[in-house]
């Protein structure tokens, strides 16, 4: 213990604690640096009278969260330097950025990923400037914010990726600070019981901190309302140990929140030993905007939502709020944080964390530096043997289970298969011969493929396994969601907020690109005929082509070689958001696997076996994407050979969907050339679409047939019925395509009035049968190639 | 107590006692009817032996869950008829329809409604086939079944959806079976706290009733296997008081479920009566497929997840297992439930309620019986005044909140307004003149318009206003969602579902119109500059524009009249979802109240003052949708007035989005005629959106004048800064506009090319003015008409 020159105020009473000296001093930096950037254009030492010229004129950011935040920074890097802990650090309520730049700038690491902002005065003043300003930094956590894994804008998943983050992480904790407005999201309240699926042994510990500071935007919040003993309850009912710390007396707390570490890192070190026992967490109970104004225009604000943004609103034009906020400033005591130049003490900076165990250095937190690529066994060993096209069929997903089942095996510890229970529903089921479902609560001896450690993540919720995944990818490591199509929907808002994080950080140099996002969409539209209206939903392909063409891919291969050979693609992409959609019922094998690699390398081709115009010009196009609106084209084309032999038409397959846009909104859009050349500038293109059909016309408004393009696709008809009756229902099915052919060549419409007829005559029939018999005419379910 | 002839097997010990008698037979009797939906053709009493062709060929149907239904069906119909209680039922686990179903038949309420599926054999008969029957009904609960407001497809929203029905329902008891799979999702385990929200002396009551039967699809579940000490703290956690009924033996669990039942209708009573107490609810342990095979070849079933859908799959074909399907269904004992014309017997039906007692009947469950028109006061009385069109500055989102506040005051029970904390950011705040924020925990001296019973619901989980608005408006009351507009994308399938739903019922004639779901998108894309790029995403509409154009559809006031307008004509609809986009930030006024109302009934129109083609062909069109993207439409205008006066610019805007579809597509649709009258067929469209640009192609893409259209809209680009620079980052500000017009004028380029260096070095000095001052140029901020 020594005695500090200059801490004066004794606020420790009789004994003056170094640590807690130190952390307080740390705190304080923080807390100022943090009022520094919502107000500060100048003057950052407050070296001068605040004047309002130094003041932005725009005052932008979310103070009340933040010295929890810094609180919290302080206390846990006392610990990582005491016990060498290998610690990352969530914002949950990562509204309140400065607290995390305040902390990357204390550290030295924000000076070194940015020199232009130098650990001095004039770094200070850059630092306070740049924030929520126009060529500045964004006002929450976000990818440019070293350290972070996690961006505080839309709430409700920072417990969700602190848990990917820990999975087979062995040595790391995850500190993850749970806002207490974050708490009262789905999300969040379904993500505490990620402990089930978390193995102490083989992963590292998440450490939840819930932060009452007891107001949302405007509202007191549900958890900081409810009696402390429901609390603890509902906290030691998602199996938890909960440690509380409450107050508002930084003496007192500091030395709470100390002992109560002390406390909650040994039980970590019990559990991690095999003991057994719960995890702890801690509840921390601090005033919203603790130590910011406390009474404002005769409103109370320190402890209430109106700390919640800007606590002095008018400092420009109000005196006394410009007084008011210098100070505020002034309490931190600045003169004993930063030196003349601006540089942080030696009590502020002495017992941080170095190098990589500064928590805004930790690799972790920038998994691109962690990733090893996969080891990936050779695709084409597990391809399905094609000796005529569209004779026979197979599975795709239950043939992909086997290539993912060797994935598994040989990346150990750094690939996880997500799924909402619905892993062996789509068919992958091979992968449990290598391995087992993630599971570390009860196992009853009924149970089959249970285990600690497994690869696959099972939990029915779709945001579990996109939230563990997006932790798990962010720091360093690989993997695959496997889902019914309808329900990705679920996810649309977290894929968005992936999206953009992946669209910012391909801008930011220190950012080393980490694995895709890959998404396996089965189960899909064409095959829930007999879950129903509910299940029937291909419209998650509309959102994803919203975000930056840099970061999405879409596949739709038609058959299990092309599946094989797409998703060994993605596994090796970096920085992208892959969907790939394939059904698991089976599907005609069209590819060799030597045909189907060239099909996909070039993502869009003619299927010249199927197609009638060789050398000639075509006098229709029969295009098509999705498993089942190519059977379909398919057996169209077929029915065309055989009635109409003369015509000559063209069937075009397309896998890689981005191929259809021009290469100016997509780095994979094919040339106007290409497309010309493939769908021709003058024919009628009959498209067959997987999705909805105004996604096609939206990728190829600007092609020159496309006044000849006649989409069709899901037009959101459906119930439980059969396949082909669903087919039916939305005009996707083959007849139906033979019919739009004779309506769109031209002079065909007389001399096969006949065929068209008996085209419509069929569709009569297999609904007739349908209704009969409650099955599709074993002519549909069993058609292969030719009719 | 009455000894009942041919209850032989005396499974209830010594004492027959009555009740339980009854309960039991009429659980047999759903049982065997739901068994007979999922398997059979033909032969429904089992007359005779049962052959290969009594059997469906697709066998469709979740068996696991629905003896767990049919259970609870039959305790709770005894307290009905006991307590005259008003009650619906909530299926959580959907999946399994066919419990639900045979409860309306049993009840007779199906055959009232569907008279072609009469309560006899041939009813019997025909109620089997159509099950998951090509032409039938689905396999889940849905709108199609008697009794329901809830879709049992996309699990996660039956708690949200009952506390929806409860609100302002004071005497009604709302029951809710969640499922243990459901209660893994987020919103699912958010809703717990819904009782934070409900005051059970204005609302009804929910009885959450969690069925723990240990699996989903393939896995167990997180609440069946943690240790009941903890999971019964997790419940009171929650704010309940759980009462546990386990068990497989029948006839001890009837026993327990009646004991149960009566004490939790004797706490709801002490509750509803002021005694302050928590609510209670039931944590019910029964085997999956309870009371169904319990081991076909080799596994077990019964108490398995292999119980979840159709426990025995090879009917057809093979012999052992039709023997299992008949020994099953004789299991129940059909002759003792239905006399041989089929109808049920008196054991089963002498103790069900009557009328509208009958949760199949409840009117309750078909919210448009009970549907009231709202009070609404005159909304023109609200309206700005406006002198010259884009002169003057309002909010419009602060002056729909005193129109809100006046319907809030004429509708005190059967209008409220849902936000996640957003109300007051929004600018409603006025609201809170005449109401408060629902809230029933505990309230502090310093808290502001809080107390129970308020109208305002805010929670921060999109998910539960939108669950809670959705039940609320299904059991016949009105509302209106607003929402952050990135943030609306949290319940994009919810969205999805509810649509499926309306599109659904608009089809069955019994059910009858509902008011429409309003949102209110507001602090939006253009606007959330000071949030940053995670809060920018305008593609919900691209969400809504996929369902059906029956049921949705899209508003974009540009001004404070223009909302108000929309927001009357919202409230009064039916059936529909109205996405209404407004910013929250001051707009100029464009129009008077009486030209706002003519233009929003056109959808779109010319506005004459800013357009320069007086009885002339214009020679460019400037379009514009949205609040934001019209003001710098209008600033183009005005820029090219001055400076280019003899070229004919007509402004056009689009408050009704789905004008622009062609009429064959969406019943707002105008007629090519009109859309070329008003865009011309040959002349630029320069079109300014307030989303992703992609989607006005999509609307637009059949239209003549298409080829012309170049759209702005929202590309992907963002961070914290000004409102200008971001409209600058993505090209639709006012310069740009001008630029766009200058390079697609035939032969003005030249002329103009001063005129566009102009506009480019605008940009730059824009942007440079708003990197030294951090705020946009005043010209900029108070531009107004001229310029």
């Amino acid at each position: 213990m020594t005695k500090v020159p200059g801490f004066t105020r004794n606020l420790w009473g009789s004994v003056v604690d170094m640590h807690v000296y130190e952390i307080d001093a740390y705190w304080r930096a923080a807390n100022y640096l943090s009022v520094g950037q919502i107000y500060l254009l100048d003057n950052p030492l407050l070296a001068e009278p605040l004047r309002p010229e130094h003041v932005k004129p725009r005052l932008l950011g979310h103070w009340g969260t933040t010295p929890g935040l810094n609180f919290c920074f302080a206390h846990l890097n006392r610990v990582i330097v005491e016990r060498d802990q290998d610690m990352i650090y969530i914002a949950g309520p990562g509204h309140g950025g400065p607290a995390a730049v305040a902390h990357a700038w204390l550290e030295g690491t924000y000076s070194e990923l940015y020199p232009d902002v130098p650990r001095d005065a004039e770094g200070m003043r850059r630092l306070f400037r740049q924030f929520s300003f126009p060529g500045g930094v964004p006002s929450h956590v976000a990818p440019e914010t070293p350290g972070s894994i996690h961006e505080g804008g839309e709430l409700g998943y920072s417990l969700a990726h602190a848990y990917g983050a820990a999975f087979d992480n062995p040595d790391l904790v995850v500190a993850c600070v749970i806002g207490d407005g974050e708490a009262e999201t789905g999300p969040l309240a379904a993500s505490w019981h990620s402990n089930k699926f978390l193995d102490p042994a083989r992963d590292g510990i998440v450490l939840p901190i819930l932060h009452l500071n007891g107001y949302k935007i405007a509202n007191p919040t549900v958890l900081a309302r409810i009696p402390e003993q429901e609390l603890i309850k509902l906290l030691e009912g998602y199996g938890y140990r909960p440690h509380l710390v409450s107050g508002d007396d930084p003496a007192l707390v500091h030395r709470a929140m100390m002992a109560t570490l002390d406390t909650v890192f040994d039980q970590i070190a019990e559990v991690k030993s095999g003991s057994g026992g719960r995890l702890p967490m801690i509840v921390l109970r601090t005033p919203k905007g603790w130590t910011g104004p406390h009474e404002v225009d005769g409103l109370l604000v320190e402890g209430t939502w109106r700390a919640h943004q800007v606590p002095l609103s008018r400092v420009r034009e109000d005196p006394v709020h410009l007084a008011m906020l210098e100070d505020w400033m002034r309490s931190y005591r600045p003169e004993e944080l930063f030196d003349s130049d601006g540089r942080p003490t030696p009590p502020v900076t002495s017992a941080a964390p170095r190098g990589t165990r500064r928590m805004s250095a930790n690799p972790h937190a920038n998994g691109g530096e962690l990733l090893q690529p996969l080891v990936l066994p050779d695709f084409r060993a597990y391809a399905v043997h094609v000796k005529a096209p569209a004779t026979e069929w197979s599975e795709p997903t239950r043939v992909l289970g086997g290539f993912l089942r060797d994935v598994i095996e040989a990346n150990p510890v750094n690939f996880r298969l997500m799924g909402p229970d619905e892993t062996a529903s789509n068919r992958l089921q091979a992968v449990f011969e290598t391995t087992d479902r993630a599971w570390n609560s009860r196992i009853l001896p009924t149970d089959e493929h249970l285990a600690p450690g497994g690869r696959v993540m099972e939990v029915l919720s779709e945001h579990l396994c996109q939230g563990w995944l997006e932790g798990y990818l962010l720091t360093g490591r690989h993997g695959l969601f496997n889902c019914y199509e309808a329900f990705i929907h679920i996810v649309d808002a977290m894929f968005n907020q992936h999206a953009k994080w992946l669209e910012s950080a391909r801008r930011i140099p220190w950012r080393r690109p980490i694995a895709s996002l890959n998404y396996l969409l089965s189960s899909h539209v064409w095959r829930q005929d007999h879950n129903g209206f509910s299940h029937q939903d291909p419209g998650f392909l509309d959102i994803v082509v919203n975000k930056k063409a840099s970061v999405v891919r879409v596949y739709l291969p038609p058959d299990t070689n092309t599946l094989l050979s797409t998703v060994d693609h993605c596994l090796r992409s970096r920085d992208y958001v892959n969907v790939v959609v394939s059904g698991k019922q089976p599907v005609l094998d069209l590819f060799s696997m030597r045909e189907a690699i060239a099909h996909c390398t070039r993502g869009v081709g003619i299927l010249p076996w199927a197609s009638t115009d060789e050398g000639r010009e075509p006098d229709a196009v029969l295009a098509c994407a999705g498993d089942v609106p190519t059977l379909e084209t398919l057996a169209a084309a077929a029915i065309l050979r055989e009635h109409l032999p003369d015509l000559a038409v063209r069937v075009v397959n397309v896998v890689d969907l981005m191929r259809l846009q021009p290469p100016t909104e997509h780095p994979h859009g094919m040339s106007d050339a290409e497309f010309d050349t493939l769908f021709t500038t003058d024919k009628p293109i009959i498209f067959n679409f997987h999705g909805y059909p105004w996604l096609i016309h939206r990728l190829t408004y600007r092609r020159n047939g496309h006044d000849n393009l006649h989409v069709r696709g899901y037009k959101e008809e459906g119930t439980t019925t059969t396949p082909f009756d669903m087919a039916m229902l939305n005009d996707i099915d083959r007849f139906h395509l033979v019919m739009d052919v004779i309506d769109r060549v031209p002079h065909l419409a007389a001399r096969a009035a006949h065929l068209r007829q008996r085209m419509a005559d069929e569709r009569l029939r297999c609904r007739a049968y349908t209704r009969e018999h409650g099955e599709d005419p074993a002519t549909i379910r069993d058609w292969a190639w030719p009719y």
